[in-house]
C-alpha cells in the first residue's frame, strides 16, 4: 500500500455533504454523507465538511500523508481559478474562499469546480461518457444545470458560467421562472416546474389522482406526487410529463444543433423518471435537429447516480484540477 | 521576395466565387470575384473555381513553387476531414470531393470548410475576434448560421455540424422554416424571414411605405425594402425588424447562457441594417442571460465585411487546416 496515492472527493449540496477518498483508479475507499445544515452558519458547515474528511480518512485507514488532493463540487456560480464560491442560494453563501479554507486546513491542494461541471467530469472519465470526447451532462432536478467537456476537459466560459442550460429561453414570454426571467427550460421541465404545473393545473381535473396522492390538497403536490399518479396511469399527469419531455427535448435538439456532441448524458433526480419523459423528449429532438446529427444520437441516462458530485471531484484532485 | 509562403483561399458561394492570394501575414495581394453559375453544372463551377486561381496567381506575379496551400470556404454541410461537399443546397451539389479535385489540379494540399466555420476563423484570427479565445460568429444573411471557435480552433463536433444555430428551435410550434421544421430562429430573424413577414403583415397595413416601395406588389417585397421603409420611418417595418432583433437576441441569449464566450461577432448581409435591429437585440439578450455573463457582454459587428470567408480560407491554408 506504500507511495500510493489517494484524493478526497466533497459534494457539497444544499442538503447533504458527500464525501469519498478513491485510490489512484477512482475506485471508492470510504464513503460518509452528512446534513449539510446551512442554517446553522457558514463556519459550522465548513467544519462539517472538514469533520467528514477527517472521517474517511479514519475509515480508509491509510496514510493521511500519501492523500495528495481534496476535490470539492460546489453549487454556482463560483470562481474555480480562485476557489471562491461567489454565490449558493440553496445556503446563503457569498464570496466564500472554501478550496482555500480547506486546503488550509489539510495543508495539501484543494479544487473547486461547480457541481454540474463536476458530475459532467465525473460522467465523462467515469461514467457513462467513457470513451467520448465532446460529452454534455444534463442534470434534471429541482433546477436543471449543464456541463459542457470538450475534449476531455472541462469547457468553462468567460466568467466560468457556461452550461446555464436551465435558464436558456425556450420561450419569449413564457412561464416565470424562479431566477426572476421568463420562459426558461428550467420553469417547464425541472422537478420544481413539474409540482407547480401540477398544482395549478389540478383544479380542474378533480377526478385525477394526483389530488388523491396529495390528500386532496395542492399544496402537498410534489414532483413524487406527479410521478405515481403516472405510473397509475393518470392521464394529467401523463401529459405533464410528456410536455416535460418535450421541452427537454427542445432544449436538447438547441444543445445538439449547436455543438454536435458525441453524447448526451441524463442525470439527476428526476431523470430517473426515465420512462415518462424519454419518449416525448426522443420524438422533439428528432423534430428539432438536423437528421445529419440525430440519426446516430447518443441520449443516455447517467451511470453513476448521485455519486456523479463526488466521483467528479475525487477525478478533478486526481487530476490536479480541469 | 524568394523563399516567402503565400497561400489561395476561395470563398464558393451559391452566387459568387471569390478567391484572394495572402502572403504569410494574411494580407491580400491578389482578389476577383466571379459568378459560380451553379445552373451550368458542377464540372464547369469547378472549372471556374481554378480558373479564379490561376488569375490570383497571375495578378500576383509570385512564383508558383511559393504557393503552399490552398483553404475553400463552402457552403455546407460538408465532411472537412474528407474534404467532401456531402450537400449544398444553393448548388444543387452532393457528395463532390472538392478539396482533392482541387489539390490534384494544382499539386498542393487543399483543405475544406464550411462558410460559417471559415468565416468565424477569419474574424477570430484577423478581425473583431483578435486577442479571443472563445468566440462565436453569427453570420445573418439569407439564411441564419454561425461558427464556434474554442482555444483558437474552429469548434466541429462530431458530424461537422456545430453551429446550426439558424436551426435552434426558438418556438415549439413555430413559423416554419425552410428546413422543413417549425419555430427555427432562421424562421424570425433571417434575411428570408424579414421579406416574408412582411409580405404576409402588409396586407393589413395598406399605408405602409414597404408597400409603397413594392410598387404595391408584395411578390416585389425583400429584405432591403422593409430595411429601406424601416429608415423612413414606417411604423410596421420598424416594428418587424424589431421582432426580428428580438428572436435573435433570444437565441444569442441562449448561446451565451451554454458557452458564455468571450466575444459574439455578428456578420452577414443583414447584420449591415444594426441600427434597426441592435437594441431590441441587445434588450432581449440581457433580459434572458445571467447577469454575471451579460455585464461585460461583445456583441459587436463583424469587421472583414465580405472578405471573412476568403480570409479565414487563406488562414486555413496559412495554418494546415484547423
Amino acid at each position: 500500500m506504500k507511495n500510493k496515492e489517494y484524493v478526497i472527493g466533497v459534494d457539497l449540496g444544499g442538503t447533504k455533504i458527500v464525501t469519498a477518498l478513491c485510490d489512484s483508479e477512482c475506485r471508492i475507499i470510504a464513503r460518509v454523507k452528512t446534513d449539510t445544515m446551512p442554517e446553522e452558519g457558514i463556519n459550522k458547515t465548513i467544519r462539517r465538511i472538514n469533520e467528514s474528511i477527517y472521517r474517511v480518512i479514519e475509515m480508509s485507514d491509510i496514510c493521511p500523508t500519501s492523500i495528495s488532493g481534496i476535490g470539492i463540487s460546489a453549487p454556482g456560480p463560483l470562481d474555480a481559478s480562485r476557489g471562491i464560491i461567489l454565490h449558493a442560494a440553496s445556503m446563503g453563501w457569498h464570496d466564500v474562499p472554501l478550496r482555500d479554507l480547506i486546503s488550509m486546513e489539510f495543508g495539501i491542494p484543494a479544487y473547486l469546480e461547480n457541481d454540474a461541471n463536476a458530475a459532467a467530469y465525473g460522467e465523462a472519465r467515469a461514467g457513462a461518457g467513457r470513451n467520448f470526447g465532446n460529452i454534455v451532462y444534463i442534470t434534471v432536478s429541482t433546477g436543471i444545470g449543464s456541463g459542457i467537456v470538450v475534449n476531455g476537459s472541462v469547457f468553462r466560459g468567460k466568467h466560468d458560467a457556461a452550461g446555464e442550460f436551465g435558464h436558456i429561453c425556450v420561450e419569449l414570454e413564457g412561464r416565470e421562472c424562479s431566477c426572476g426571467n421568463k420562459g426558461c427550460l428550467q420553469a417547464y421541465a425541472s422537478g420544481t416546474a413539474i409540482s407547480k404545473i401540477a398544482r395549478e393545473r389540478v383544479l380542474d381535473y378533480p377526478d385525477s389522482s394526483i389530488l388523491k396522492l396529495a390528500r386532496r390538497n395542492p399544496q402537498l403536490i410534489n414532483c413524487m406526487t406527479v410521478e405515481k399518479a403516472a405510473y397509475e396511469g393518470d392521464s394529467l399527469a401523463v401529459k405533464i410529463w410528456h410536455e416535460a419531455g418535450a421541452r427537454l427535448g427542445q432544449g436538447i435538439s438547441i444543445l445538439m444543433q449547436l455543438l454536435d456532441p458525441d453524447i448526451v448524458i441524463i442525470g439527476g433526480g428526476v431523470s430517473r423518471a426515465w420512462n415518462l419523459f424519454y419518449e416525448q423528449m426522443a420524438q422533439t429532438v428528432k423534430k428539432h435537429t438536423y437528421s445529419l446529427i440525430s440519426n446516430d444520437m447518443l441520449i443516455v441516462p447517467a451511470q453513476l447516480g448521485e455519486n456523479a458530485e463526488v466521483v467528479g471531484a475525487c477525478l478533478i484532485a486526481l487530476n490536479k484540477g480541469v
